[in-house]
C-alpha cells in the first residue's frame, strides 16, 4: 500500500531548550548532577541541576514581606499561620511591613533592605512582587515564596508579567515558588508516624488535600510542594530533590501542566536511578480538562499520548483519580521490593475470595495456585471442603482462634507468595477484629507487603480506624478496584527499576556523521518530494528500495533494468501527497513497454492536474511484509517525537499509534511497540512468519538520531509504510514524507 | 477473502429450557406476566412466573427447625437471632425440636407434622433438609431457607444431592432459598430513613454486607435476597419480584452465576419495563473467578461476553468493584429521571473543577459550556478572573456568605443542566460546612440530581457525616471516578427504558416457513460442505453468490457461463475446512479454458491430499465491500447466540467481536455494532462508501430466526465473511461452515 497518513499528533510551537544561567546561591549541584553545559547534539541538557530545598523545607529565618494582624484583613491569616509554623520548625520570623512597629508581637522591620542578608525563605504577601524580588537579591535572599495570583493563568498579560518575574530570579538568583501559590508549603506534618514517606507536589492546593490529609489515617507525610504558576521552581526540581532523600519511599503529584518537557523527564530518570516510585495524576487527557487546567495554573498540559508515553518511558506510574494517588503512593512508599511475583489471597468468604481473584487475574496480577503441599498444611486448619488452592477461603471460623495467624504466616512463607491480600468485605467484629489484629502482627515479621481491602462503606470501625489504621506496615484500602490498581504500579515498578538504564547515559554529545548531509537536503519552509525525502532515510542508514529519479521514458526504462523488474513507478515532486489518490502511483510493471507507457500515462495526468513534475521514480517493488508507519512530530512539551503504528485499519481506523519520547532507547521502543493492540500481527499472525521488529526498533532508533541532529528543522516526517519482511531481512521505506520548519 | 474463523465463543452443553411446573401456593402471576405455556419456536419462555414473596419477607409465622438454645450449639445463635427478627417484624415463631418442650422460652413442637397449616416461612437449622421438605409440603408451607451446605459448590455428588432438593420443591410446592443460604435474609432494615430504597440480591452473603451497611450513611435499604446455590428460588425470581415494589429504587445484585439465563433475561426485561434500575457485579471475567465462584455457590459463571451482551441487552447496569455497585445503586435509587444531559461542575478550586472535567469528559459525560447570559449571572458573585463557563470555580470565598446558595440555585436553574456535581477534594471547614448545608438545602428544592464528591480519606468530618449523609436527596461519592460511573450509567438508564422495547413481545412462536427446509438440510453429528451450508443461510433469505455445484469440467465451463464471469471456484466436500489454505481456492477466472484447468488443478490437488471431493464450486466474484464475520454458537447459560464481527485482521488479531442474545430486535443489533472498535469501517473510513449496515442488520435477525427454528440442532454456525456492499446493496456470504449436533 502506498500513500501516506497525518494521523501523527503534531504542534508546531517550539519548547524551550537550555537556558544560560549563572551561579545561584539555591543552586547547588548534587552528587549525580553536573553542569548545565552538558547537553546533547540537539542542544538540549543532559543532566540537571538540582537545586538544595533544605533551607526551603527547613528555613532557620523566616521574612514575610506584608506582614498584618490587623482582623479582617486579608494578610492577617497567613502573618499568623506563618508565625505559628515558623516557631513549630525552629525558624526565627521578620515581618516586613512599612507602616507599623510589630505584627502579633514581632518587631517589624520597615523595608526588605533591613532584613539581615541571607534569608532562607521570604513569603511575599503584596499583590505586586517584582520590584521585591530585586530587593531580596540585593540582600541575597534564598527563597521567595510569591501568593499573588493574576499571572499566566489569567492570559497573555499575565504571562508576561510572570515571565518578568522568572527573569527576575534568574537575574537576583533568588529562586521563586509561585506565583500563584499558596500555604501549602508552610503546613505541619505529623512526626509520630513511622515507615518511608511521601513527599507531595502539587499545582492545585487543594487537590493536595486529600493526600495532605492521609496522616489522619496513619500514613506518614514529608513534605509539600504546591508549584502553583512555576515561574521558577517547578515540579521536576521537587521530584529530583525528593528523589535522594531519605525519608523519601514515594513521590506523589497531582499535575495540570509540565512548565518543561526535559527538565520533568531528566527528574524522573533520576527518581528511577533512585529507585523512587513517583506515582501522578496528570491532567488533560481532554480537551475539555486541558483547557480547565490552563485557566488554572496558566500551562500547557502537552498531547496526552505523548505526556503517557514520556511518563511509561521513565517510570511514572500515572494514575487518573486522587484515591489512586493516595492508594498507589501509600502501597509503593510503604512495600519493600516484591520477593515473588504472586498474590495470595485470603478471605473469611469465597465471595470475596472470587470477587478479587477475578478482578486481579483482569489487571494482569498473578494469583498462583498454591503447591500441593502449602495446600495440605493449609487444610490442617481450614476445613477440607474449604478451596485453599488461592484464593484461600478460611470458612470464618479459623480466624476466631490461633488458628488464623498460623495461617497468615503459611502464606507469607510460601516462597511463591509476594504479596498478601485480605479482602474484607464487611466487617464481622467477632472475627473480622481478630483477623485485623493477626494481619497486623503477621506484617510485622515480614518484607512482604500485607494489603486489606476494608470493604465497608461505613469507615468508622474499631478494626479498620484503630487496628489496621494504627499499623504502619499493613497497606489498608477502601476498594478492591483501588487495591489491585496499587498491586499493578508495585509490580510494574520494581520490575522497571530493576533494569533501568538512564537513556541519557549514551545519548550522543555530537551531530552524527550524516547530519551534514541530511541538512543540506532540508529545504525551510517546504515539503520534500518522496525522492529527497527518502535520501534522509538513507542518509541515516534507513533502508528505501532501489530508485531512479527519471525524467524521460527512455531513462525510465534504462532504470527500471538496473533496479529490477517488476517495478513500481510513482511521480515525483516536492509538496505532492496523496499520490496514489491521485493516479499517480502504479504498481508490479513487469516490461519495457509497460514502464515506457506509465512513463508518458503519469506525466500526461500529473501535467492534466497542473502539477509540476521533477520526474518520475522508477522503484524496486517490496515483496509483501507487515506495513508500519513511522512518523516524527513536534510536540510543544518535548519537542521531536517518534511515533510508531500499524499500517492500514490500525491507523486508519483505529489510531493504533505509540509514541517515543527522546532520549529512548531499544528497551524503550520496545515497551512502546508493546502498546500496540494488533502487536500480535508482528509475531506473525494470521500464518505469516514473524516480522523483523529488530529492523523497526533500528529504524525508530535511527529517525531518533535525525531528531536529535535536525531537531525542529525537520518540522514532520511521515513513513508511510515502513514494509517489515520476515525476521531477519529488515525493513524498506516504501514511501515517505517530509516537511522542513 | 475467504476462508474461516472460529474465534466465537461456543459451548457445547444444553442450557435449560422450559421445565413444566404444576401448581404452587407461592406461585401466583402478577400482572403483566402470563402462564408458562407461552412459549417461542425455539421451545422457551416468552413470559416469566413472578413468585409472590411478600410472605417471604413479612412472613406471619416462621418455623425454626432444628431451633435450639444450648449455648456453644452451632444452631443457638441462629435461633436467637431468628426470634429477634420475628418479634421486629411481628411473626410468630413456632420452633420444632423433637428432644425439648421450650426454645429461649417458646413452646417446642416434636416434629413438623405439628405445626400449623399454611406456615410462611420453614427455617431449616437441619443437616439434611430433603425429608422435611416432604413434611413441609405435607403442611403446605409456603418457604423454607435451607442454611446446610455441601451441595452443587463440592461438586457433582452434591449438585445431585441439589437437584434432589429442586425436585422436592417442584414436588411439594414448597419454595425454596438455599442451600448455603445464610441468615441475610433475616436482618433488620433501618426505618427511619426515607427516599426509594435499594433491594439487594447476593450469591453471597459477605460480598452483601457493604451494601448492606450503606444504612448506616444514611441510604435506605427495602429487602435483602440471599440466594445461595438456588436449588429453586433464584435471582431471577427476586429480580421480578422486586421491580414493581414501589419502595423499590433501584435493584442491586452481587452474583457469581446465573442459574438460568432466560429466567434472568425476562426478569431483567420485566424491570426495565417498570424502568427499575438494576447494577450488578457479575464475576467471571476470567477464569480465576469463575472457577472460584463455582466452587463457592457452585454455578457456572458463563462465557463473559456473553453475559456483558445479554446485560446490555436487557439494560443491567455492569459495574466492576462493591464500591461502584453501592455508589451506583445509590444514585440511581435517589436520583430523579435528568431534565436535561448536560453536567455541571462547580468547586471551590479550579484544581478539582479541572480534574473532575478531565475524568467526567473522557468518560463521555456532557459539560456544556454556560450561555453567556448564565456567566454573567454567576460573574455578579463570583470574581471576574475566575472560569464560569463549567467548570464553574467559585474560588472559595463566595462560598461562606449568601451568594452561595445563589450560585448554586442559579446552576440548577440553568435548563441545560441535569446534573450539578460539586467535588469538595478536601473540607476546609470554614467554607466546605457552609457549602454541604448549601447543597442539602438546594437539593430538597430540585429535582435535579445534586452530587458531591466528597474526595478526604478520613470521612469523619461532621460535613460529611452529619450534613451530607443527612440528606436523602444529595448523592454523596467519595472519588470522582466512581461518581463519573454512577453518572453515565444514569444517563444510559435512563435513554435505554425511555424507549425500550420488549423483545419478548413480538418473539416468533410457531417456526417459520423456512424451518423444514432447513432442518432437511442438517446431517446430524457432521460438517455441511460449504454448499449445504449456504443452502440453509439461503433458506432463511441470506444472500449468497450464484453459484453452482459441478462435478466435471465441462460442466464447470457450463456453470461459469450461467454464473457469469470472472468465477471462483472452490473445491466442495463436507467435513473441508481451510480450504483456502489447502490450495482449494481460486479466483478471479475469467475464460472457459481458466476454468477447464482450474477444475482440473482443484481435483488433482484434492486426490493428492486424500480429500474426497463433492464436486466444485463455480460462484460468482462479489466486488469487494466491507468483510464482516457472523457466527452462531451455544452458550452453556443463554442458548444459541449470536457473534458478529469485522472480518480479517479485527476478528483474527484484535478478537473484535460483539455478541447479540436472542431474543433481539434491530435495535439491540445496532447497539452491539456500536461495540465494535474498527465500527468506522462500516460508516466508510478510508475513502470507501457506507457500507449497508441494514443489510447487516436484517442478516443477523435472519439468523436468529435460524436459530430459533433449529436451536441447537445447528451446534455452530459461521459465515466469513459476510461482505457488505455499498449502502442499499445489500450483503452477501461469500462462505460459510455449519456444524450439525
Amino acid at each position: 500500500m502506498l500513500g501516506s497518513t497525518h494521523g501523527t499528533l503534531t504542534t508546531t510551537s517550539r519548547p524551550a531548550r537550555v537556558v544560560a544561567c549563572g551561579e545561584r546561591p539555591g543552586l547547588t549541584v548534587h552528587g549525580d548532577a553536573a553542569t548545565t553545559a552538558d547537553l546533547d547534539a540537539g542542544g538540549r541538557p543532559l543532566t540537571s541541576a538540582v537545586p538544595d530545598l533544605d533551607r526551603f523545607f527547613r528555613p532557620r529565618t523566616l521574612a514575610v514581606i506584608g506582614a498584618c494582624d490587623t482582623e479582617g484583613r486579608p494578610g492577617t491569616g497567613i502573618t499568623r499561620q506563618l508565625i505559628g509554623w515558623a516557631a513549630r520548625v525552629g525558624a526565627r520570623v521578620h515581618p516586613v511591613t512599612p507602616s507599623r512597629d510589630s505584627v502579633f508581637g514581632l518587631p517589624c522591620l520597615p523595608s526588605v533592605h533591613d532584613l539581615p542578608p541571607g534569608i532562607d525563605v521570604a513569603a511575599l504577601l503584596i499583590a505586586d512582587p517584582l520590584p521585591v524580588i530585586e530587593e531580596l537579591g540585593a540582600r541575597k535572599a534564598r527563597f521567595a515564596v510569591i501568593f499573588a495570583s493574576g499571572f499566566a493563568e489569567t492570559g497573555p498579560q499575565g504571562a508576561q508579567a510572570q515571565e518578568r518575574l522568572a527573569a527576575a530570579a534568574r537575574r537576583t538568583g533568588v529562586r521563586l515558588l509561585g506565583p500563584n501559590t499558596n500555604l501549602n508549603a508552610f503546613e505541619t506534618f505529623r512526626e509520630d508516624l513511622d515507615g518511608p514517606a511521601i513527599a507531595l507536589i502539587t499545582q492545585s492546593g487543594h487537590q493536595g488535600r486529600p493526600l495532605f490529609a492521609l496522616q489522619e489515617l496513619g500514613i506518614r507525610l514529608s513534605h509539600w510542594a504546591p508549584t502553583g504558576n512555576e515561574a521558577d521552581l517547578e515540579c521536576a526540581d521537587f521530584l529530583s530533590y525528593f528523589a535522594t532523600r531519605p525519608e523519601v519511599g514515594a513521590i506523589a503529584a497531582y499535575l495540570e501542566g509540565l512548565k518543561d518537557g526535559r527538565a520533568f523527564l531528566l527528574a524522573a530518570d533520576r527518581a528511577a536511578r533512585h529507585r523512587v516510585p513517583v506515582v501522578a495524576v496528570k491532567v488533560g487527557r481532554t480537551q475539555a480538562g486541558s483547557r480547565t487546567a490552563a485557566t488554572h495554573t496558566g500551562k500547557l498540559t502537552g498531547a496526552d499520548a505523548v505526556v503517557d508515553a514520556a511518563m511509561r518511558q521513565f517510570g511514572v506510574i500515572r494514575v487518573t483519580g486522587l484515591d489512586e494517588l493516595q492508594d498507589t503512593a501509600t502501597l509503593l512508599a510503604r512495600a519493600r521490593p516484591p520477593l515473588a511475583t504472586g498474590v495470595a489471597a485470603y478471605s473469611i468468604s469465597g465471595g470475596s475470595g472470587a470477587h478479587f481473584a477475578d478482578l486481579a487475574t483482569a489487571a494482569g496480577l498473578q494469583l498462583p495456585t498454591l503447591c500441593p503441599e502449602k495446600q495440605r498444611e493449609l487444610h490442617q486448619w481450614i476445613p477440607e471442603h474449604l478451596g485453599v488452592a488461592n484464593p484461600v477461603d478460611n470458612g470464618g471460623h479459623p480466624v476466631g482462634d490461633w488458628r488464623g495467624r498460623r495461617i497468615i504466616d503459611a502464606l507469607l512463607a510460601d516462597p511463591a507468595v509476594g504479596v498478601l491480600v485480605c479482602p474484607i468485605s464487611g466487617p464481622f467484629p467477632p472475627l473480622s477484629d481478630k483477623l485485623a489484629q493477626d494481619l497486623v502482627d503477621a506484617a510485622e515479621q515480614t518484607d512482604k507487603p500485607v494489603c486489606v481491602v476494608w470493604g465497608s462503606p461505613v469507615g468508622t470501625e474499631d478494626a479498620y480506624r484503630r487496628t489496621l489504621l494504627g499499623s504502619s506496615r499493613v497497606i489498608t484500602f477502601r476498594s478492591v478496584g483501588n487495591c489491585v490498581t496499587a498491586l499493578r504500579a508495585y509490580f510494574r515498578h520494581h520490575r522497571f527499576v530493576a533494569d533501568y538504564r538512564s537513556p541519557f547515559e549514551n545519548a550522543p554529545r555530537t551531530p552524527s556523521p550524516a547530519a551534514g548531509k541530511a541538512r543540506a537536503l532540508l529545504r525551510p519552509g517546504e515539503q520534500l518530494s518522496e525522492h529527497s525525502a527518502k535520501q534522509l532515510l538513507r542518509a541515516y542508514g534507513i533502508r528505501v528500495p532501489r530508485e531512479q529519479l527519471v525524467t524521460s521514458a527512455a531513462a525510465a526504462v534504462r532504470a527500471a533494468g538496473q533496479v529490477g523488474y517488476p517495478v513500481v513507478m510513482k511521480a515525483s515532486a516536492p509538496q505532492l501527497a496523496h499520490k496514489t489518490e491521485l493516479g499517480l502511483v502504479r504498481i508490479g510493471l513487469t516490461s519495457a513497454s509497460q514502464v515506457r507507457d506509465t512513463y508518458r500515462d503519469l506525466t500526461e495526468i500529473a501535467r492534466a492536474q497542473g502539477i509540476p513534475l521533477d520526474g518520475v521514480l522508477v522503484c524496486q517493488l517490496i515483496e509483501r511484509g507487515v506495513e508500519m508507519t513511522v512518523g516524527l512530530s513536534q510536540d510543544s512539551l518535548f519537542g521531536p517525537t517518534v511515533t510508531v503504528g500499524l499500517g492500514g485499519v490500525f491507523v486508519e481506523v483505529l489510531r493504533d499509534t505509540t509514541v517515543c519520547v527522546p532520549p529512548f532507547g531499544e528497551r524503550q521502543v520496545r515497551d512502546a511497540l508493546g502498546e500496540l493492540r494488533g502487536k500480535a500481527l508482528l509475531d506473525g499472525a494470521r500464518g505469516a512468519p514473524p516480522a523483523d521488529v529488530d529492523a523497526l526498533v533500528e529504524t525508530v532508533l535511527r529517525i531518533q538520531r535525525m531528531a536529535l541532529d535536525l531537531d525542529d528543522a525537520l518540522a514532520e516526517l511521515d513513513v508511510n509504510p515502513l514494509v517489515l519482511l520476515e525476521r531477519g531481512q529488515g525493513a524498506v521505506a516504501l514511501d515517505a514524507l517530509a516537511y522542513c520548519r
